[in-house]
């Protein structure tokens, strides 16, 4: 597949494979994925540390001029990318190619990592707003996906295991709803403060299905406690269920992985 | 397998297909069953939300009436599947073979889907028995047993493994009986309004075993703290037990259905 | 293996195949078994019931007369047991047969069932080892063991995964130790009198570790919340590790026993 | 391999064979291998109880005593594996194989339990520093790695798992800052106090997500109840990842020993 660019075409490309996860011994481009990834994981840092009281009024500067130095690398980034996009056979066109890329989940992730810090410029938002907006600035954490294997990874589990997970996710419900109800129906009388209606002892079925337990909500009369038990020792194997299928169609995944490397490596001869 | 149906015959034959679950393409069968699975999930929802009490207050009409929509067709419907039960070679005959129908498992949800509505119109019937009738519209949400295999999946899997479940089970009784007997030997002087018989006892037990744990119970001595702390190591395991049997054999069964589908396929040559 | 008995050999023999667990289809044997389980079931149940206080004052003369009956007949399937033993191989001894029957696990476990009643009668008791004694008629329902598999499955399973258990359990205390070291020195100071010593605050590492979590005890400075995080995700895995280890071999020694039985049908042409 | 040494250096093997774990049937090795890991047990033991404020008043002499007693026996022991550690083809070099041998683990964890008897002697440290240091004296118990396998499996499955527990616990941190993150931002107005910023709503995410549930923060709006619901639900798996797969690879490592172990044999013939 050697074809021949303008100089145009070939810097393009270089810019492109930079900005890319690098994939072998591109120093230039693997300078650029870890400059990336610390600049996320600092962000990340940055946006947990700032609702520390102390912290955020001592160093609210600091946070403001990392807040736009981040913004500003990662909107050039957007727009390289936005840029270099048509160099992929998929977006080739250089507008409908575009405009398809700028809706890949990729895109649309990068793009809410950098939009809470424009709107507010351009529009008129109230405070409450303003700190939803703040808390978009996390889904920059997303944009790691880029460059680790274990958000792929977990995407594939499951979709491969959809199916399952639907029937184990119905049965939760189903489970969760008549345990709720049961308890509300025998409760109530007893706590009507605390087992209200039937949405809100679903608070307290929760806690005991996946054995949190806050100790906040339980049963106080003889025959909730008995049902509560018998509630608990039944549900607990529902609600483990989809935690088995995944973790194990997880270690399948991963030690399939592992042998078709092997696989590889042998054929390579190594 | 081809018969010559009376037309009355086979009218009815079309409607014994159209309310069983849809096997292909009759899209008004997919129409009927669509139809029937939003009605139980609506009721579902309202007979929880029918607990909120300001929701209760602002839309009681609306409830009432859905309830009247939902028993009119949920009537018809247990009428017509008796009237064409007929067709089924086990149900063939007229009289015995409706009554021997009206005895599975599927007729008599069916029945207790709608009599919680019919019975106070007979019989007077006192406040507490009217709201444990309520209660009862909850086990609409089992008539989406025919629809959804997930239900029909967890029963195939305990029955196959009935006689673990049944050992686990034992273990798990004795378990709990020995744990909450001695807890309540050592710790009821301490607590003797907390642990004060040894069923009392045994809601300690449950929360424990499970790994609730709420809190409103727990050993204050330092005796009763050392044996908690065996028992909980000790009896966890237990408790696991059960768990882990249905979680793998939940998966083994949803693996073996794969491969077989992937069998039938191939055979058919697709 | 035929040998020819005097009448009191073959009357000997026939009642200790009546007492030993039924193997076909003999009915008095079944029959035997189920009058003694039964008599086990109601004895764990009185035990239980005995310690509410209403029903205790209400029934009294009724638990009495039931232990008394209750004794009377385990006295005698012991003595019977000892007069048989002769016939079991390797209790042939008439004397030192008997002997060393008599400290197998099964006959302790048969002679602890009734001694609790004896003991009071022949030596001055305070009332509190006549509390203990009480405690000790629970003993009874290791005579189940006799007659449910379930028993000497889980046996069998600890005796075959022995060395991976010991290994587990001494990494969790080992866990259980650093965990509660640790914790001590940070959290003592802040809360004296909850993390009074290592000891103590064991009962925080049981708690946090198993994850029940019941909520009496926790750190409350940042450095020990900090602590107390990493533990708990360190530390389940440690926990988790010989329930996995049960749960697993629990469910191998299950499905060999199956095949094993399939085979054996098999082999007899069924 | 047999060589010929001079009487001094048979006499310096015959020491480095006796404080190593014994083989097979050397009496004296095996006596000094008990006696330091009692010496190690009982030196927890002591650091354990010395906290328990009545039981270091009354038996502080025998503490000091014990203490000193182990510091001597350990010191000991660690000069002399210095010493005969040249023995060892790695170590050869008496300087630089003794400096290399002196930052191996093992060394350093052996230093590092007799290093805080010695330091006050030489250095003035005030209270706190002197406390830190008494904990050290814990570090001993990493000594009985050298006798246990059960350490050394767990460093060789952590090892061999190395990829898989690092994404996973990627994932597991992500998690955890989103889940931590969204409910500071709906609980914040509502509890003020409790989720005081998103590190101390942290303390929820973790008791949250690995089911331990203090229940000393919890959310109570209705907005905050469902989301840590769903977190709840969703979250539980992701923390149940590491847990599944160390506990399956420990479980793997441990058959295929034992089949090691049963080839072993048969080849040796038996």
């Amino acid at each position: 597949m050697k074809t021949s660019y303008s100089s145009k075409s070939r810097y393009k490309r270089r810019i492109l494979t930079t900005i890319n996860k690098a994939d072998g011994s591109d120093q230039l481009s693997r300078g650029f994925d870890i400059f990336i990834m610390a600049l996320i994981v600092l962000n990340v840092f940055a946006v947990i540390t700032e609702t520390v009281q102390s912290i955020q009024v001592r160093y609210e500067r600091v946070f403001y001029y990392f807040e736009i130095f981040t913004v500003i690398v990662f909107s050039i980034e957007y727009v390289i990318r936005l840029w270099t996009c048509t160099l992929i056979e998929k977006y080739r066109h250089p507008v409908w190619g575009r405009l398809k890329y700028m809706f890949s989940i990729e895109a649309i992730i990068d793009l809410l990592a950098i939009l809470p810090f424009y709107l507010p410029l351009f529009f008129n938002m109230d405070a409450r707003v303003l700190r939803v907006l703040r808390l978009f600035r996390l889904m920059r954490v997303f944009k790691l996906g880029r460059y680790f294997v274990a958000f792929q990874l977990i995407v594939t589990v499951m979709k491969k295991r959809k199916e399952e997970l639907l029937i184990t996710f119905t049965l939760l419900v189903v489970m969760l709803i008549l345990a709720s109800s049961l308890m509300y129906y025998i409760e109530h009388e007893a706590q009507p403060d605390i087992f209200t209606s039937i949405p809100a002892t679903m608070w307290w079925g929760i806690a005991t299905l996946t054995t949190v337990g806050y100790g906040d909500v339980y049963p106080v009369t003889p025959l909730g406690k008995l049902l509560g038990s018998v509630i608990a020792i039944l549900g607990i194997g529902v609600f483990a269920l989809p935690t088995g299928i995944i973790a194990s169609s997880f270690e399948r995944e991963l030690s399939e992985r592992e042998k078709n490397r092997k696989t590889t490596r042998q054929h390579e001869g190594k």
